[in-house]
């Protein structure tokens, strides 16, 4: 339970190679979550940052395989609940042990899903997974970290192995720029330009905060600003390039494949050669992920033609083919392809478009409607900073969508005008019956909108109207 | 037994992926060594150009598990040796197989060492090794492919996989520029120059035939430009940076590591920051090759201190550890590194120094002379086109230095006036008792200069000397 600091990376090769399993544990768990994960993986000896000790606490009392909890930096006040400090087991043993040798099948690291349904299950990269992953993405059209390159992974490090950046920096022998527990979209701004950072990843919420700090700076040494987790909408691909001169980088990939399925970039037979578009696509998939397109329902996988809609499926050597534990066994179908959840289509040079997430697809009338497309619709309105479109149940028509907006500091956002503005953008049926106008949108562990939160919030708001 | 022409390139994946194995064989073979090599693959099916027909007819006739002879290419007249044409084959079933699923271990592709000391040895790489190797060029400080280059592989397909080209530019997406039988310096430039290659590859002694004709060219997208086979002399990397723009870029391989073990880079932290002399070395290993140094006599690892010098010995998952039918087992250390016969040492940061072939070091008075510094100073006399140096015998000093050197087109030499100028550029007991100026030197099948060879020539010359 670590921030993105140097104690973190020393865990990252320390515990694997010495033939034990690392279990990077998200910070905002509840503690039913936390108390899971922890006993699922058999958690042993648990490194924590101070600050998290007091609602850690209490989680770990209560597991008796729990041997030892280690606090890594500054230890802060006494605390009942830790047993030794990271320093003082450096200074005790400078000693580097030899690697342990073995199969290179057995288990690494294991990450935790996000667990948006029911309990986080766990995923298990092996030595051979997290090998294959870092040459994978190493490639010069994936990453291609070279040695010359400044990283900072602004993705925590507990998440999907800050999508793989620690590992294949240190593999290219690239330097490594770790923000630690500070945080702040000013601070990163800061630490981009004062370390000359060429390559840094983050989810879109986060570009987005850090793009009023950033207009004026020197960040013309990035050459990867990579976002991931959620579609990249046009409007904040624009904004950066525009304002800032960063061409942010589309990336599409899920804990489960370890983590990254694909980069968006610019293919040298590009029908429109426009860089900054083919960038806000999910991209062709890395060497080492192969895809197809399964039936929505029963998984089955439809034919290869180019362009076919359905549930996105994937395979190879760092793809997850279960979960620990077998729990999740419908997510992998009988031939052992992991079905992604995502709803999306195949180009013709194996090039993937995620259409949306199949638990947010709206079915209106029988009718598809794209909460990706409506958001980023929404989103080029100059007034919204942000936008997020959910399906509510409906009478006539199954399905409705209803959007949430957050305007622009120093606007003011009227429903009407908003669903007007989007009159222009989209066909009608797609205009959402009601637009709630909000400061702020709920977010998941990961930094992810959490359209379950935005969910309990829809129905209220209809209750309410339902009751007036 | 092809060319590097698009029908080769259509086997290196056809056969491996049909669950066969592809053995790439020589054209420059003594009828005796092809049988060999035919024989100890157990080859079934042999693919031949036209113009090689002639030649190994009775090879092959003598065969009995030869079951069929494929023409490639133009048939040219007819020829008992051939029963099948390729193109035929193609018509009469266009259906693409199934790939062969199986074991990754299972054996693709069989190359021959070139044999210079005895029969050429079969080393078989896997599915496994290919990928991986692959994967290992491709990473950006490597060979760094793009989809967005052009790569010609001047070095023949039959030799080492052409040092992994053809498989990694296909691996990219790349466009490949493939010469066919066609050769010579003037058509290789041609080449580069109206594909605008970026990406191109052969022995020194090409690049050194290609410079009068490269002069004034645009040659300006090459960004690897890679030599290997021979240590890269500087006074041809200079002449090819100052005449034409272009950077050589020295490279180390061996057939047994599939065959890349390390291209030259300039390291970020280079001491004296000057590309052109890093680009000279053979470089940091690549990511999946470890290297260690051996003791001479009984390959024993030395000490990690960096800086001593040994036999450089190799392991890894792209080292071949045995082969084929167990023979040469000498040349693996009872733990399975890889002798590679080579003499050198390794820096601070594991980058490879090679000091000498074990095989050509000159043992004079108890010292050690380098042939590789020798011939390198010879080179730098600017009448010199090319050199090579031997050990002979002697009867005070045990081997003294015999050199070969071959004038530049419309000058002479005078073998006393190299041997003046000489002395200016190494200590004095390194300088040769004879120089012997010669038109041209003796080559190997893969193009190198054969020591073998001139060490025939120095006994003769020798032999005349006694006798006069």
């Amino acid at each position: 339970m670590c921030a993105n600091t140097y104690e973190h990376l020393l865990l990252y090769f320390a515990v694997p190679c010495a033939g034990l399993v690392l279990n990077t544990v998200s910070h905002r768990l509840s503690a039913e979550h936390l108390a899971h994960v922890l006993d699922d993986a058999d958690v042993r000896v648990v490194f924590i940052e101070p600050s998290l000790l007091e609602r850690a606490g209490p989680v770990l009392r209560a597991l008796d395989r729990v041997g030892h909890v280690v606090v890594v930096g500054d230890p802060g006040p006494p605390s009942s609940d830790a047993d030794l400090r990271f320093e003082d087991l450096l200074d005790a043993d400078p000693h580097v042990g030899d690697f342990a040798e073995g199969d290179e099948t057995r288990a690494a690291v294991i990450c935790y899903t996000s667990g948006t349904t029911g309990l986080p299950k766990g995923v298990v990269y092996s030595h051979r997974s997290l090998v294959l992953h870092a040459l994978m993405v190493l490639q010069a059209d994936s990453l291609g970290i070279t040695e010359g390159d400044v990283v900072l992974p602004i993705v925590p490090m507990f998440h999907a192995n800050a999508w793989g950046l620690p590992y294949a920096s240190v593999f290219a022998g690239a330097d490594l720029v770790l923000p630690g527990a500070a945080h702040g979209p000013l601070l990163l701004v800061d630490l981009i330009e004062r370390y000359q950072v060429s390559v840094t990843a983050c989810v879109a919420t986060i570009w987005r905060d850090m793009l009023p700090h950033a207009r004026g700076r020197d960040l013309s040494r990035i050459r990867r600003a990579l976002t991931g987790g959620a579609p990249l909408s046009p409007s904040l691909a624009r904004e950066w390039l525009e304002e800032c001169g960063v061409r942010l980088n589309n990336t599409w990939g899920m804990t489960e494949l370890a983590p990254s399925g694909s980069i968006a970039r610019v293919r040298k037979d590009a029908a429109d050669g426009s860089p900054s578009e083919a960038l806000l696509l999910p991209g062709t998939p890395n060497a080492l992920v192969r895809l197809r397109v399964g039936d929505l329902v029963d998984g089955e996988p439809l034919t290869r033609r180019s362009g076919a809609i359905g549930e996105i499926q994937v395979s190879g050597p760092t793809t997850a083919s279960a979960y620990l534990g077998g729990v999740g066994a419908e997510r992998f179908t009988p031939d052992g392809w992991l079905r992604t959840g995502d709803l999306g289509s195949l180009g013709p040079y194996g090039d993937l478009t995620i259409t949306d997430r199949l638990k947010d697809v709206i079915k209106s009338g029988g009718e598809w409607i794209s909460t990706i497309d409506l958001e980023n619709a929404l989103m080029e309105n100059p007034d919204v900073a942000e936008a997020a479109v959910i399906g509510m149940p409906h009478e006539r028509w199954d399905e409705r969508p209803l959007a949430f907006v957050v305007p622009r500091p120093g606007t003011t956002l009227q429903p009407q005008a908003v669903r007007q503005d989007l009159l222009t953008r989209v066909v009608s049926w797609w205009v959402p019956d009601e637009v709630i106008v909000t400061s702020h949108l709920p977010r998941n562990g990961t930094g992810k909108i959490s359209k379950a939160d935005l969910r309990v919030l829809g129905r209220k708001a209809t209750d309410r109207r339902t009751n007036q």
